[in-house]
């Protein structure tokens, strides 16, 4: 990576800078904007050729865009701003505080201060919210030759024309696409409907994103139109902002899955507040939910004065719940992202978990009582005289659990499902959780049937 | 989603689905084959036109493919694979038993088999094993017309067109590249090189596939070249196989969080005993390290024995540990994953971990003392004597353990990476395991500092 160029009293040389940026890769650019503080960022955007600051900032990997907007000379910004791609345009805009906003806005030429108020009226995460409008559209009356030569004036100026969209010349709606690559190799003077797909694939303005990139993955496409209930084209998904909606859903997902709320900036971003109140929240919530297991444990002190020797095995009981819990949730959120399975596969699913939940839980009981066994007869630990009735209370609690853990486990993202959540919200931490309390519960009551007249 | 035809006596009717598939969409085709057997699909596969059989063939969202090929008459399945592209040709071949395997590339002419034999050396998971061989190349030499005629006559047996490579015209070295969209705005005489990108992005075929997918996002790209040394391209990685790539990598990811071994096939086609081996292996693994916790707690026993009210709270203090350990693991393995954070920036990490463990911390004690303070208040349980001592213990284990899981938790994924693994690889259940034991031990020795004289 270039290293940042510094002056003579450690600021950094901004002229140097960007005169060594302008001969770079854009992404390489954007990530030694990053390491920048936002006015110097701003200071070299200002010094770069145009064509380059304005593809720069239509980076989404770009940290601070809003900010280094607000630094920037507000005629710079005016121009700069036009020159972006209009989803992009739209989202730094939204992030920008007022009165930067509506001065920037003021600035702008009615047609692109327009197109950017349609684009953030529609929700967060949804098709609206990440398409663009700067697309290819012809009447279905053209031929190949008109529509090239119509591609060739306005290339620059569109996100893609690798798909080109037929609109029916009165009406407007759509009622075809041409792929580039057809339309190069089809006859001049043909029209451009004997080259197009009928009935294309589309989407909605309000379908969730996540959809929008499983439809784009699915049909293996570069763009997806976005089109209102008439059939008129209102934008146009790319396969680009799908990319960065598949890695920003990972993210979501992870992060959800270890148990706390998605954070939507880089990690060293996230401010000391922010991320008490990412993590904080489910901390306490499932905090209060595993105080059940102290009230379990108040409910057995009898049995647990009685017999020591059960609580030492408590942790390792609990654990190997919870566990195999967190096993079958992560596989259960993937199969029901990817549409492997459906929510009326749920008793399929359970069907399968059951079975591998004995045999996993009966592997472990038997490593369980070798160690019993091994422990009382190597001398290292004295289990008492009924050590082989703890021996078999802890193998039989150990299958009880771990089959426990697998079935609700897999079941959690089916129940969140079903009752309208992410299943993805279902998180390791909170399985374990909901295992241990329920382990605790099968532990004491195996130990009452088997030690029953013995220990206790 | 298309209803399967039957016969009157229930089974398959492969040629009324097949004429009612050849007006559908390739995608729900293959969606539909899913759900058939393997022999019915190969029979549907025979009926279909041979162009969109190929193009079923080359999804890999197409469930045993390899076994419907074998399935097939051995001249189809000549015929299919000669036709499909090349990386998902080889990938099928791959996955064929022999002498199947053998029969069909003897079969297949010279050129082709060549090139599946070269795809099919490269390690999985690399840039060579995704790549295809399908791509457009023209020499430096050449004009914008001529290149644009090329294209018009190679433009269906190519995987995309929309990336032209340009190379030298003696070395056949990578010198340029062009995209159609630059190239069909250019002047029909204008040499090629006017309008190339000199010193274009690439890849070698031995980087990890997720690193490829990383450049095409960072770029905004819709293929790249993977070359040799000596600069010669010996395929392409396009976008639609990076899609695939990220999806299948977040399910490695979810899956190896989750505490298992990834899966490679959708979750209901694991067999049994395939799903005790994806599961059973690390669950035997954090079993044998939860054990500790028992070992910890055998040493503790007089204390245990003494003070039986502490066993209360001893679900309660781990599983804290665990979710706060949880949390900052799965935050670090995505901001490691994006680039966000790296190597080096451990100690940054953990200065910023240790004050948020110890605000989360606090959070989770004051809960704790509530609690103890409560129930004792209104006679719901008594904690004895001391029971203010009690909840300080608690309180003061709390903060200790969620501290010492954030920083844990965070450091893990560094730690795995600095030792040449996949930061991936660290699990929920994992790092539970290791704030289980630490966590135990933590509280008993607080306890000992608190209620030495007392309790103890």
């Amino acid at each position: 990576m270039t290293e940042i160029i510094e002056t003579a009293d450690g600021a950094v040389d901004t002229l140097a800078l960007a005169s060594r940026l302008s001969d770079g890769h854009i992404a390489d650019n954007v990530e030694i904007l990053n390491q920048l503080d936002v006015d110097d960022a701003a200071a070299v955007l200002v010094l770069l050729p145009v064509e380059m600051s304005v593809q720069i900032l239509d980076k989404p990997e770009l940290n601070f865009g809003a900010e280094i907007l607000a630094a920037l000379p507000r005629q710079t910004a005016t121009i700069l701003v036009s020159g972006m791609s209009a989803d992009m345009a739209a989202d730094l805009v939204q992030q920008l505080d007022e009165p930067a906003r509506s001065e920037l806005m003021e600035g702008l030429d009615a047609a692109t201060r327009a197109t950017i108020q349609d684009l953030l009226s529609y929700p967060e995460n949804t098709a609206g919210a990440i398409m663009t409008t700067e697309f290819v559209s012809v009447p279905a009356t053209w031929t190949v030759e008109r529509t090239l030569q119509h591609i060739r004036q306005v290339e620059r100026t569109r996100e893609t024309v690798y798909a080109i969209y037929v609109l029916d010349a009165y009406t407007r709606r759509l009622v075809g696409a041409v792929s580039l690559r057809r339309l190069i190799a089809g006859e001049p003077s043909d029209n451009i409907m004997s080259l197009a797909v009928r009935e294309p694939i589309t989407t909605s303005p309000l379908v969730d994103r996540e959809d929008v990139a499983r439809l784009i993955s699915k049909h293996d496409l570069l763009a997806v139109p976005v089109i209102d209930k008439a059939g008129h084209v209102l934008g146009i998904a790319t396969v680009d902002d799908i990319i960065d909606t598949i890695i920003a859903e990972n993210t979501e997902d992870v992060q959800k899955f270890g148990g706390m709320e998605a954070t939507d900036e880089p990690y060293l971003q996230v401010g000391l507040p922010g991320m008490i109140r990412k993590r904080g929240g489910w901390l306490c919530i499932l905090f209060l939910g595993e105080m059940l297991t102290a009230s379990a444990m108040q409910h057995f002190e009898g049995e647990l004065e009685k017999a020591i020797v059960l609580t030492l095995f408590i942790p390792l009981i609990m654990s190997s719940g919870g566990n195999s819990g967190s096993q079958a949730t992560s596989l259960l959120i993937r199969a029901l992202a990817l549409r492997e399975v459906k929510l009326g596969d749920w008793w399929r699913v359970a069907l399968r978990e059951l079975p591998t939940g004995l045999i996993l839980g009966t592997m472990l009981g038997v490593i369980g009582v070798v160690r019993v066994v091994a422990w009382q007869k190597l001398g290292i630990y004295d289990y008492g005289e009924h050590w082989l009735l703890v021996a078999l209370t802890v193998a039989a609690a150990l299958i009880g659990v771990v089959t426990f853990g697998s079935v609700a486990g897999s079941m959690l993202p089916f129940i969140l499902q079903r009752a309208g959540f992410d299943p993805a919200s279902a998180s390791a931490p909170f399985v374990a959780t909901l295992v241990d309390v329920t382990g605790l519960m099968i532990y004491f009551s195996v130990a009452l049937l088997i030690l029953s007249g013995t220990l206790l």
